[in-house]
């Protein structure tokens, strides 16, 4: 029974899927697969093409694993709008373009499918749709990005600088050839708005979302995590509250109690805190060709067996929502202590280390979101204190450490 | 819409799927509730009733969460007879039953789910379901007994004896009036069939899976466990090898590097690893009201939507299967040296601390299962060392204990 799967992309997930249906279910191939250069060298008796269109007419279900995100989306309307079923991995399209797709999925009678779009290989979304009938959740949480995290790992277990992790990660294939979105938490805030849709039935678009990346983070921080025995995790966090959903993605101090410490490398984790269940944890590799393709191949045979997400009735919503403002203690760190002057920080409340200007206090997301564009050009590096330690044991550590640093120096 | 479901048993499961129904879905409520103490006080108002014979022909729909096994077995073989869906959370019944189950599934048309039986509200049989098309499970790993479990923690972490956190356990229902199945390893058993049915698709019936519980550990082991920086948890492992499946139950040491040492209390946990996946953790409470009930609850939203186990053609085999024989490093300790030797372990193989002799090396399971009775009878501890330590690092930490107390005595 041959399923007519059009295919557009052949990267690395592509090909991660292609191998698993290769050798396991023939009719789980594509019968063609689209791609965009037609130079570049590709395997043998393969059945390419280099126009969607006619595919598109012709295929009973489309799966999408390109990078351009107007080709994917234009791929994936397309298909809706015939009223045929789709799968794609990919987090920006289904994130910024949710509500329209739920709608068009009502409109039509199609659907789409996108396990691997959040976690690769963690099967977080088909839990959230399975598992948590008559319940409520009340918290998601977790590491979202396999390169990020493969590049905090780098730096905490082998030393690395930010650079030559990155640099690593990328020779690894756990970072893209453009890695900004994987190290500047805007991957991350995709998925996130992807998993609050379907564990609190409101779509908060992901420029609603206070997201800040990795990339300021210095030997500074590290050498504060390790005095406090911490390690800095890339955490993605969102929480029912009486007064709506509060969301946060930051650079996080992780204590080694907490299962999230101990996620490294590649590896994803979610943690799921609900009413009648508890708390629930998923961990599981979060990149790479097979994990994520598999994630896609398992898709398609669930979507085949007739498999499709329910959606709250009250998705889309007229108004788009945002995350509601929420109190963080956090350290900000940068190179001079004017440069935090500039956001009302008093020069009392300022620790100035060897090399660096400390504020260690609490701020508001609001008050971030505000802010953020002048963080990221002042290269401010935040990082969430979380319920770790307290802001007086990081004031104490950063004390201790200036005064390390200080003894040094005058030796 | 109403389904027409049939609830036998109100315990503490059919209550917490019952209260879960209640405050979310009407129409998943159960018309009738068989039970089977006529005096016992009950909630008003519940359409209870004592014989489930009219209920059998009429629901659409049954729900088997009663503690009698042969009776919840008649039940569960009623409705597959009829052709019809039924549920369950006992372990024991499908355990024991699996082969017969799935022909009388293929030969009526009904259907059977059990997600609640195996690690309460870890969705681990579906997730074998869905996740891993196109994918090879090597290896399966966990903790599948919260009551055990709980007792564990309770002996680590507040010094408790055996028989003080069994008390606790049942005080706080997380163990069985008759708590032998939990403590003896027998029901972990149970739930390792049926992962291995799901995931290797070969059925090897509880009794040939070498299991043993946690009643002879004392304190010992503790101490044993607490100088090597160890805990120990009630582990089930089951792995692919080329020769055929390995599988066994055994308390073990485990290191705190590892994401298993960290479950506590009633939590269970599940490692999957598998060809394109690599490694997938799940943890979440395996006991409980809600957490089981939840599990129920959920069955039967994915019963209602369609949702039926696939499982492989080649199950039932013509003959039963049983794990092959693997060697396993252990420490094994008893009161007297002479009751090592009835196994023929060499005097000069035992190491004598204060009040216990130990035999620290490797067993067969195969030899392990030949001997079970008489171990059971002699109360010998036996502690799978695992990969945490080697069998020299053990010794040592024993010769140590015994020089310890040999000073503490002469003192």
């Amino acid at each position: 029974m041959n399923h007519k799967i059009g295919l557009m992309g052949f990267g690395v997930v592509g090909q991660g899927y292609h191998t698993i249906a290769e050798s396991h279910d023939n009719d789980l191939l594509p019968y063609q697969i689209v791609i965009k250069e037609q130079n570049k060298s590709r395997p043998q008796n393969l059945p390419f093409i280099f126009n969607a269109e006619k595919l598109i007419d012709e295929a009973e279900i489309g799966i999408e694993l390109i990078s351009d995100s107007d080709a994917a989306y234009k791929f994936i309307r397309a298909f809706l709008e015939r009223g045929k079923r789709v799968i794609t991995a990919n987090k920006k399209v289904i994130a910024a373009n949710l509500p329209e797709l739920i709608a068009l999925q009502k409109q039509y009678g199609g659907s789409i499918l996108y396990e691997a779009a959040v976690a690769a290989s963690i099967p977080v979304i088909c839990n959230l749709q399975t598992q948590y009938y008559g319940d409520e959740i009340l918290e998601i949480k977790g590491i979202l990005n396999g390169s990020s995290n493969y590049i905090l790992s780098q730096i905490f277990r082998h030393n690395l600088s930010l650079h030559d992790a990155l640099a690593l990660a990328q020779k690894e294939g756990f970072a893209e050839a453009d890695p900004s979105f994987d190290i500047n938490g805007s991957d991350v805030a995709s998925k996130l708005t992807i998993l609050i849709t379907h564990a609190f039935n409101e779509y908060h678009p992901e420029a609603s979302i206070p997201f800040y990346g990795i990339e300021a983070i210095g030997s500074e921080e590290i050498d504060l995590a390790r005095t406090l025995g911490l390690t800095i995790k890339l955490i993605a966090s969102a929480t029912k509250t009486a007064e709506g959903v509060t969301a946060y993605i930051f650079p996080t101090f992780v204590d080694s109690s907490d299962a999230i410490s101990a996620i490294e490398w590649e590896y994803n984790c979610v943690k799921i805190k609900s009413k009648n269940l508890g708390e629930q944890f998923f961990k599981g590799k979060g990149a790479g060709s097979l994990p994520t393709g598999s994630a896609v191949y398992s898709d398609l045979v669930k979507m085949i067996a007739g498999f499709k997400y329910q959606y709250a009735e009250n998705i889309p919503k007229e108004t788009e929502l945002r995350p509601i403002s929420t109190i963080l203690t956090v350290t900000m760190k940068t190179t001079h202590g004017d440069k935090l002057k500039r956001y009302g920080i008093n020069e009392a409340e300022i620790i100035h280390t060897a090399d660096a200007a400390w504020f260690v206090g609490d701020i508001t997301t609001e008050f971030f979101l505000a802010n953020k564009s002048a963080f990221i050009g002042d290269a401010i590096s935040i990082i969430n204190i979380g319920s770790s330690v307290t802001a007086e044991t990081v004031k104490k550590a950063l004390i201790k450490l200036k005064y390390k640093e200080h003894l040094l120096i005058s030796e």
